[in-house]
């Protein structure tokens, strides 16, 4: 257990700091699975979650990590040996890639700098090339956790019908679900990948698959062998609120109140919360005189921020300082750019203190660790935050 | 959330009563899963695990139900086509068996009358016939959690020691570890299955596979495709205390508390206080004037007992009048058995006052629900739960 | 810690079963006192607890024990050198008249066996002869929580009145609010004494005075030196929500739930619930062949049920190997009957299983204490429980 | 319920944010207060309040709020009439004597400005001139909660040791225990007074008295009407782990984690903690270009601070800004500061990036609510916290 006085800021990008509500429900008694109160339970967060996925389709929800929600929407739309087009945009894409291998699928890679999310004129180019229509699906990872970039759904969705190409679209929302606008239905997803420990607020042990109705006709004729993800039965269950084997029961409790808490405040508001605290560590970025990894500003992510630190600086020794002074988690540069970067995680449930605690004890982790940067980020971010010198002149602030 | 008054009784065979210390031992703010606290954590659970499954050999930890462990233990040890041979002995040996069919795997099933459990003597006689060692594993329920049959594992090891054959020894233990005495190392199984919300009295939502060097050297070979359940990387990471994707954290912190309840206790004490249960259970049982499902005496369940109502009683009909009257949740028949027999499950953390209030709420419910007695039982578990009436004559009671 | 597998019994009478909802509730940070948050629930318990009492007057919180607000009854209502009438019905009575003479009060005791409860005919007789109306107060328990025996407040009042007397009437509530019915309004009590950690299904630390205009109107004029009992600046504050010293917050968010769930069960209901399980536990204690403490079966308590071993018997030895044999904690005979009696809380969140559990406990203990006794305790409750026994010849049930 | 997102700052002077180690505590059931189990932790917290009082004299806890507290160190040692002398050091003095003069004591304040502590030099020249030893006890709060000035206690004891005064000596220690040094015996306190909601990390609800021998001996003449709040039947009954009436349970196990957490951390560093806030704090008020109340360097609060804003500025409003916007709490100017002064709490559990975005809502919420001031507060504090700019000249910050 976390010995250092206070609470630990846990500002990697995602598990994210789990409220205290949803602490406390997933605290309840063990119910029944196959009991009244499951039941009531169990259509309540089915119907719910599809709220947070902006759909009318049927959610899967499996008692499993996000890991696993990758591999079950490979597993229930292809059969071995089709070819899936996948983009190199940062660790997690490769991460998935790897997996459908493993899988008995061929891949194919659109190769990219992790600086940038995937790119929609890459894919049209691919797909009007793939004339046999040998690509059975695209997959895209929305918001690259890896890199901080997002990418633009609807336009890949147009690249798609534009090629007037069949595959599936699959897209990984693992790091923006409920943090940054995601629309299944309207921008014609056809399985959306989600995960529980990041803008559900919750602990890691749940994750998720929103269908379309092409997606559930794929899987009529997907032949990967298939059990546990299987969506059929999950299908047939879950119609009466029940699931085909034992559920998560405890963490059910916790999605139930964590839905519930999304919704009261509502996506639009959550999002826009999201942005202005992305908005606000990048000012803190940029007054420090580092450098955001992503470098498209229409793609910075708003779950996430990647920060590169000058040549010569290593992030993990920097990560390190500010995890022994200071207590507080930031997240690793993985892959390509390991040891180059950290990640400050400012998604979930969080607000404007605690944003100014995290770009805090970076701040004074870069004066410690001796990264050379100007002592301006925090103030910068706070000028952001408190809406002030946005309005230049109003003359109530002494000058220093 | 169940608003009747003062506290369920959740006797179903699992999920069990989860101890206080575990629900808030799970109630603690998530941490990074990359950073030293939480290697030592995963130091502690993955060495911790051992002694409950009596292994010296790995365990590995899924964040996932029941289910996956057993698709994990077939997908790391087959390849497509393989034969296995199963023993009906019930439900859930059928379930694992359909998932064996689902993965591409080839099953045989010495059929049975889920009133006793797994045969060896059947088993040895089908291995000795297998001359060219077609069959690749056998897959064995210890406890069969639809008939609270305990199958002898030793006797069945022993089996195939002596038809020298080289098939794996596969042992589904979800509804057993923690409660009835198992040693995977000392009765040479080479993949035992397990999961977290039986006698480890925690919530569902973990699993887990112990393996042998026999397992995992057969993993080298396999063919069956998988990555979720994929021992390998698992092994890499668990070797410093991690785990190739994001783990269930909340859920190890209460895998923490529960080993250390387990160990504080006492193994061979644990064991014998599911036995004392059991015990006093059939008893009541057999003073009602009714039948326990599993017809061998050795063989008797410590978890649970399946009882049989008399012809022409409906069970679930039964378990409704005691949902609805006593606040208790008993366990349904399933498939071959089901509305003929219910479940009482007197495990995990448990003592004898929690089974006089089961008991007594089937005894009344039996009442209630009109179904033929003797309002005997309650009073035989207590003569047995006391020790008194063991010792004859010893004049303390007042005769009625 | 507890170490003893499964859930302790505490069935002494008092504190209580804490339903984990409380718990929970108590689980939540701590607010600000001052702030809008806490103005919201203030004003929500302040308004509930009324509902509890029946009454439409104010009822102070204290951040005390039940103790605190004995003291508080007195000294914000009496002066110095005044008498006090009580009546002897048991410890707890006793208890309160040593209090009052602490505080420079003279006190009458109307002498009492301790097998019946307060007689309202002797309070009559005395106050009939207190001509020149020397006595200020009466002060009755209502549930006297060492002897089960509760006071027929509505009676006591009517004495009073009958015999034109002035005085204040006070009466203790602790064991009986939110389990047996009680109205503070319609039986026109002064002063009522309420504390959280019985019925109201809190743990201790909470406790109250519920208030008449005559007591409000008493207190200007008492002498009685105070401050952290004072109502007067408990009124003002009250008005807006607040408090003028620091509430026990925590205990509050508990309160809060528990006005909740009693109001949504309903009182008649909980008091209905208590009736039965105390009728039960009677049946119980008879068929035993023992004897129930209370004399008076129209005074038996709905919270608690005082038993009497026979003599020769050491309560408090036979409570020793219930604790140690089966984790139950029993209620200790006290003052004059202590170790003669013990005494069976039923009071809080309970329910008809845990009852079973309860007497079975008993029961057991019973025989392993050697005491004499018909082991037919538990299966008495049972035909009561099950409403079955009560409509003879329905043939259900198969003769033993 | 706060539903405003993340976090909520609880910054006020207390209560503090609890940890949630301790609310996890207090969230078990309550266990029977007569038990084997109770007298273990019984015995475990009186022992362990003792290091924290730093006395090896016996410590009183009440189930009570720290004005309980108050009152009993008056009860129990002073009778009716009695002179107190008091020092007006803010308003928790003002309301000590209020409370005093209640219980029928006569009291004399020594005036004082509200922005220095209390003075050892005038009240040894009050005790000089009180020859006839009219004066029975000298009062002092040790840190004025309504201020943030600490008064020097060795000081005043010696003051009143070399006036060779036989005053009984009282300190109020509720915002300085387990936040700032104070040492019971050493200090020749006689009664030292204490709440658990500030740096004993608890909600509110217990309160202390720590005893000297001499306050022992006034005890068995002091003539005060008290029994909730009398050492008498405290000290036997404590003697065993027990209390004289109902302890609130819940907060106890809270109690005895608490006192683990402060010992683990060591008190010194707890000490040193504080002091490290508290002066990061004063530099972000002087870079603002505010004012601290208090004007006495050596008498700053390691609790808190508070902050005098600019004339025609209104805290309150400011306050409310702060809350509305940010979701933090302060404290409110209280008595003669009230409306002019705010007081930010940095007690309790408590970490850098905790008090960087405590400073940071501070520094926002004076650009919102108009109030002049030079933006560099935070950095101030980060400066100092980071250690970095305290050595000149090393070269590793860029010049911004």
């Amino acid at each position: 257990m976390n010995t250092m006085p206070g609470r630990h800021f846990l500002q990697i990008p995602g598990p994210t700091n789990v409220p205290d509500r949803v602490l406390r429900a997933m605290d309840m008694p063990t119910m029944d699975h196959r009991g009244p109160e499951f039941q009531a339970l169990g259509k309540r967060v089915l119907s719910g979650i599809r709220s947070i996925f902006q759909t009318e389709n049927p959610v899967i929800i499996y008692p499993a990590s996000g890991t696993g929600a990758w591999e079950a929407a490979l597993a229930n739309t292809l059969s071995p040996g089709d070819l899936v087009l996948m983009y190199e945009s940062g660790q997690f894409a490769a991460l998935w890639k790897k997996l459908a291998e493993k899988l008995g699928l061929r891949t194919e890679f659109i190769s990219g700098d992790w600086r940038r999310a995937a790119d929609p004129e890459a894919i049209a180019q691919r797909l009007n090339a793939d004339k046999s229509h040998e690509i059975k699906a695209v997959c895209v990872v929305h918001n690259e956790t890896s890199t901080g970039c997002v990418a633009p759904i609807p336009a890949i969705r147009r690249a798609i019908n534009e090629a007037g190409h069949p595959a599936l679209f699959l897209v990984d929302t693992i790091s923006s679900l409920g943090s940054i606008d995601f629309r299944h239905d309207e921008w014609g997803v056809d399985v959306t990948v989600g995960g529980s420990q990041k803008g559900l607020m919750l602990p890691p042990g749940l994750s998720f698959n929103a269908l379309s109705d092409k997606a559930l006709e794929a899987s009529k004729s997907a032949r990967l062998a298939r059990s546990y993800w299987d969506w059929e039965e999950m299908l047939v269950m879950n119609k009466n609120g029940f699931f085909p084997y034992t559920p998560a029961t405890n963490l059910l409790y916790g999605l139930d109140t964590a839905i519930e808490m999304l919704l009261d405040e509502g996506l639009s508001r959550v999002f826009a919360r999201h942005a202005r605290h992305s908005e606000a560590t990048r000012r803190a970025v940029e007054a420090w005189g580092l450098e955001v990894l992503c470098r498209d500003p229409a793609q910075h992510s708003g779950s996430l921020t990647a920060v590169l630190l000058p040549d010569g600086q290593d992030a993990d020794q920097f990560r390190k300082v500010v995890l022994d002074h200071f207590n507080m988690s930031l997240g690793a540069g993985l892959g390509k750019v390991a040891g180059k970067v950290f990640r400050i995680g400012h998604l979930g449930d969080f607000n404007d203190l605690m944003l100014l605690g995290t770009l805090g004890g970076v701040e004074m982790g870069l004066d410690i660790a001796g990264v050379p940067h100007r002592p301006a980020g925090v103030r910068a971010a706070m000028d952001f935050l408190s809406g002030h010198r946005q309005s230049e002149g109003n003359g109530k602030v002494v000058a220093g």
